[in-house]
């Protein structure tokens, strides 16, 4: 883990590729996004995508085309601030480099979603346990059957994460949660997997997989900023670049100004 | 049912003894009240009671020694604007009138609790269908394992009512009760019935029973009103007064203005 608390510090160490590794941890009061570079013949889709589906989507940062910088999230160049990008082509991933600088191009335009993880530090404050941060592993996400609202050419279905949470902290959850619309807000389920389309909850789609459930936990279903990439994957856009799963953007807004309250 | 919007018009009704059913429906913009009457000597340990006790017993209303008027509450006369009342002596029913003119004495205290129809109709707002109000049934009530926090003389177990919810509407409930943390708030519990000691969810203590389950509906707990009488019974004060069940005190307070946000 890179242990920084600030995140211009921290996107310092980055920038120098002096740290490669997954984000989670870092700068904790601050918001990870999710990234998504697109060429412009599919940014306006993209968008209307992500108005169209807030809850895995939520915009939170959306650049100029051709221009690699964020200023409403901080002093962030997007080519080289990420630890690991993926760089895709028609579905298919062809290169994971550390910047994007050779990729980089006049036509792009940079989308940055929030990320779970601005509640699940709230949620840890709260002294709820969650088990994939306490085993240090990837939380569980699964593709559901439910569909995501499609634009234009893109559409999928909907991702989810899991939190195994028993009744009472699975009722604060919900109320935490909430708080935060704009990093996926309160869970879209709870309880049998099934209903959802997730046929076995021990063998989720990405991450690791759960621990056994203990007998009063239940199952806590939040919508995923993962969604976009597997929509990418599903959509097979000539050409785009996403962060490696895990080493996120680091920016430089607090978690708790994206609370609705 | 009393079918008048205008609170202070039931009351007229309520008062001239014209009505003596359950208040269910009556006035429904506006708080309906549990209500307990004591003699002072159990005045401060009962206030005490609700206290700690929040989640089932918020009080709403305190009156003063003697005085049968509630003025926070609206233009009240404790003694006739209830359509029925129980008189209980050492956790015995001994009369069930419809005013308590002849048992009102100068050493009473009147309390008036919070109940959940508060947020039922902005459940029913959100377009969540509530099983016993649509089957103009009682909400089934159930004595759980849980003991509420002593005090004084007052102790006892947490009663709780139940609502059959898919999980998406579960979800919307707990967002939309926490708003109104004054009329019992979020649920205690969800799910597995056993965790809090009920053993049969087809056979309540208070109330109707519930219809069968369907598949995908789950059981959701909230705190209940009827706490208090459970505790009363239990407790045995020599004398006290509540309300019959049902029967409810209908006060000029907007549920809207118990809402936290």
């Amino acid at each position: 883990m890179l242990d920084i608390k600030n995140p211009i510090e921290a996107r310092k160490v980055i920038r120098k590729n002096e740290y490669r590794n997954q984000t989670a941890g870092t700068a904790n009061k601050y918001v990870q996004g999710n990234l998504c570079i697109l060429p412009s013949k599919y940014a306006m889709d993209f968008a209307s995508f992500c108005q169209k589906n807030p809850k895995p989507c939520p915009l939170i940062g959306f650049g100029t085309k051709g221009d690699p910088s964020l200023k409403d999230l901080g002093d962030i160049d997007i080519r080289t601030d990420v630890p690991q990008y993926r760089i895709w082509e028609k579905g298919k991933i062809i290169d994971e480099p550390y910047d994007i600088k050779k990729y980089w191009n006049e036509d792009l335009t940079t989308f940055v979603l929030g990320c779970s993880m601005s509640f699940e530090l709230p949620l840890i404050e709260a002294g709820i346990p969650i088990q994939h941060i306490e085993n240090d592993t990837i939380v569980p996400m699964y593709r559901t059957s439910i569909d995501c609202e499609p634009a234009g050419q893109f559409s999928g279905k909907l991702v989810v994460s899991m939190r195994p949470l028993n009744s009472k902290d699975a009722i604060r959850s919900i109320q935490i949660s909430s708080r935060f619309p704009a990093v996926h807000g309160a869970p879209i389920h709870l309880g049998d997997p099934s209903e959802i389309g997730i046929k076995d909850i021990m063998n989720p789609e990405y991450g690791d997989p759960p621990k056994a459930f203990k007998n009063n936990e239940i199952p806590v279903f939040w919508a995923c900023g993962v969604t976009p990439q597997s929509v990418l994957q599903d959509s097979k856009p000539d050409f785009c670049i996403t962060h490696a799963p895990g080493k996120m953007l680091i920016t430089d807004k607090l978690n708790n100004d994206l609370a609705a309250l």
